[in-house]
């Protein structure tokens, strides 16, 4: 089938999935669920085929994302379950209103429709999307990354025996089956047919979707995230939230790329930082963290020097940027300039610097000491996520079931006319 | 000004807006609405330039909606003052959650930053947008139509006096100075400098905005509005409703514009309909609604017949499409394929039918037994009125002071750290 008419099967299937009862719901995760257990086999055979494949193209790294065990998809089918557990945000009154004429007026969220996810390579993202998707009344059109797509095509097949199980079609879980850059620009501009976009990828994938997009999209997941150590700062506490913010799991958006240090305190603190990041590495037989230095910095510690795009970049690596700014007020006005909206935290004891930061630092998450790691969808009480949304429209921050909802009022009357 | 210097001047503007108190904020209205009512002359001396240009150019509708008077600009002093009254959503908690390692983290409410607004002839739009955007935070830049531009600048000058006296940056309130085109087009893709772009007008610059802008937008507005009188409806009722959709107001975005007709009834109500259409406007002395009629229903009653293109046009006038159906099913699939998303109702006394088509029908308001005229900030509680979104994303239906707002995550610990 070509996207289009994946799009058209998608909506049309839209209603059936609308009318179901949260109970229907369940069980048809839990049967998507058995089904993916039950297609091991199938799934580490096309998984095999697709890292033999991406072998000598991508990073070990990435390998790593991509692979398969009987395990992973155990944890996979797990997930689906636990997202049956998790309460239905479809058809919840927010709010009711009844009017002396007798209109009773109900905003009632309801699913958004089509849901489009443009992903990359990691297989489990598929039966995630999916589950988060159908618990919350949307069906999918998922779009895998071209080495991921057998993987995500056995999957896929897997989810869709198991709706067929309960008698469902199978069109509530779509994949698209080309994998082409021209594919994801289809979904962009598929007006009428994806009532919600979300790309999830890299900052190119996020640009594109920016400039092309005529179908609502959020943004997800870019985070050029910074902690800022003012002057009045805890600094041994300082050095636990850098250490986990940089080097706990520098692949993840919520990790720290930037460290900003007040002027006051960068002679005592540098060489702290530095030694911290080196010990922690070293202590796990290591190389030390990489620090790219603006100028004054570079003064006061060894390091490599940052050039300017070092503070525009997410290094999603062990590697973190750090400049010594005069003020808090400085501390701001570098995040407004190159922050992506992801996640920030200032480190300090004055509490008109904190009230000054989390006002002004305009991100989804604002921290006052503590590490911007605990942006996520389970941290923040969501029980899941099906992103990070960078945006401030619709969502922002860790994106649940409710945020893939929208609403709509009902309203009920006996003949009810206007004045 | 060029735009672009107006919408970064405004952007440096937003930090003075959101640490302003509520009272801060109510008191800033005040002064603008007094300085509205002590600027009387000003602009009306700027609307006559404006009226008396725009005289051969636009019909006599337009010109009415372009004219000011002394009493309608003390009304829009008032609508002022009615916003000061309105609680202030910025900075609401609006979740709170503490985890047992100690991390308070609050979902709190806050100001969108820069909010612009395109609109068209209603200069009354210019006062009312602007206190709407001041009183939730949010920086305003407004762009007019050609035709009222000289009034909206005499507007815009009278509010900046008022922020003035209160010691407040004029930058609080802006307007772009030039109503060609390109500057709607410039708004459209500021990224980083707008950070919600609502048009209010018609399809023409929705569609341009869906089409072009990068920046966050909402579509507001355009409404084909759709009435189902299903087999079951009580007649009677169904006709005082589908007169006061229609001929209470029609310019307005709420008003019907297409009557769906169940096959079994059609024969004995749309004589009943034609008269009641023609009885209403014969009172006030005026030539009755025009019926657009699809084949079947030409078999029954006179009228003109329907074109393809009336089915998906906003009259705005006194015409109403009508068109038979053979069941509930086929006019939710007839509403999917020609409305805007807006409003629609069905009129029927089966509680099975209403069900259908409250969970199917993907409209911002759907009706039972009422008038579609209903959907209004006012109406529905919000105490006032941005514009009436008919997207899906972020705020659906009558937009208020919270849709307005966005959300970010305000996190305070004291040094915990991620396992």
């Amino acid at each position: 089938m070509t996207t289009i008419e994946i799009l058209k099967a998608a909506k049309a299937a839209c209603p059936v999935l609308a009318g179901l009862t949260e109970e229907e719901k369940n069980l048809a995760l839990d049967s998507m669920a058995d089904s993916l257990e039950a297609e091991t086999e199938t799934i580490l055979k096309a998984n095999g085929l697709d890292v033999e494949a991406a072998k000598d193209k991508i990073s070990s790294v990435m390998i790593d994302r991509l692979a398969l065990t009987g395990a992973r998809i155990k944890g996979m089918a797990e997930g689906i379950r636990e997202v049956a557990g998790l309460p239905d945000p479809a058809g919840k009154v927010l709010k009711r209103i009844e009017k002396e004429n007798g209109l009773i007026i109900e905003k009632t969220a309801v699913p958004m429709g089509v849901v489009a996810i443009i992903y990359e390579s990691r297989p489990n993202v598929t039966s995630d999307a999916a589950a988060l998707a159908l618990k919350s009344g949307n069906v999918c059109v998922l779009r895998s990354g071209k080495e991921a797509f057998r993987s995500a095509n056995a999957i896929v097949e897997a989810l869709r025996k198991g709706l067929k199980k309960r008698g469902l079609p199978e069109e509530l879980v779509n994949l698209v089956q080309d994998t082409s850059r021209e594919s994801a620009k289809e979904l962009m501009v598929a007006d009428g047919l994806v009532d919600l976009l979300i790309p999830r990828g890299g900052p190119g994938l996020i640009r594109s979707c920016v400039e092309n997009a005529s179908v609502p999209c959020i943004q997800t997941g870019t985070g050029i995230c910074h902690i800022y150590v003012d002057r009045a700062a805890d600094q041994q506490q300082a050095l636990a939230i850098l250490e986990n913010a940089k080097a706990s799991r520098p692949s993840v958006c919520n990790a720290a790329e930037v460290c900003l240090i007040h002027r006051e305190i960068a002679g005592e603190f540098l060489p702290k930082l530095r030694k911290k990041l080196q010990d922690c590495r070293k202590e796990a037989g290591k190389t030390p963290v990489e620090l790219k230095l603006d100028e004054t910095a570079a003064g006061i510690i060894e390091g490599s020097r940052a050039e300017e795009g070092d503070f525009h970049r997410e290094f999603l690596d062990y590697v973190l940027a750090v400049k010594v700014v005069d003020s808090v007020e400085e501390a701001i006005a570098h995040i407004a300039a190159h922050s992506t909206g992801h996640s920030e935290a200032i480190l300090t004891e004055d509490p008109e610097a904190a009230k000054k930061f989390t006002l002004q630092v305009d991100s989804a998450a604002v921290y006052v000491n503590a590490s911007t790691r605990f942006t996520d969808g389970g941290e923040f009480g969501l029980g899941c996520e099906m992103g990070i949304s960078t945006q401030k429209l619709h969502a922002r921050g860790p994106m649940g079931l409710e945020e893939l909802t929208t609403y709509k009022y009902i309203i009920r009357g006996n003949g009810q006319i206007r004045e």
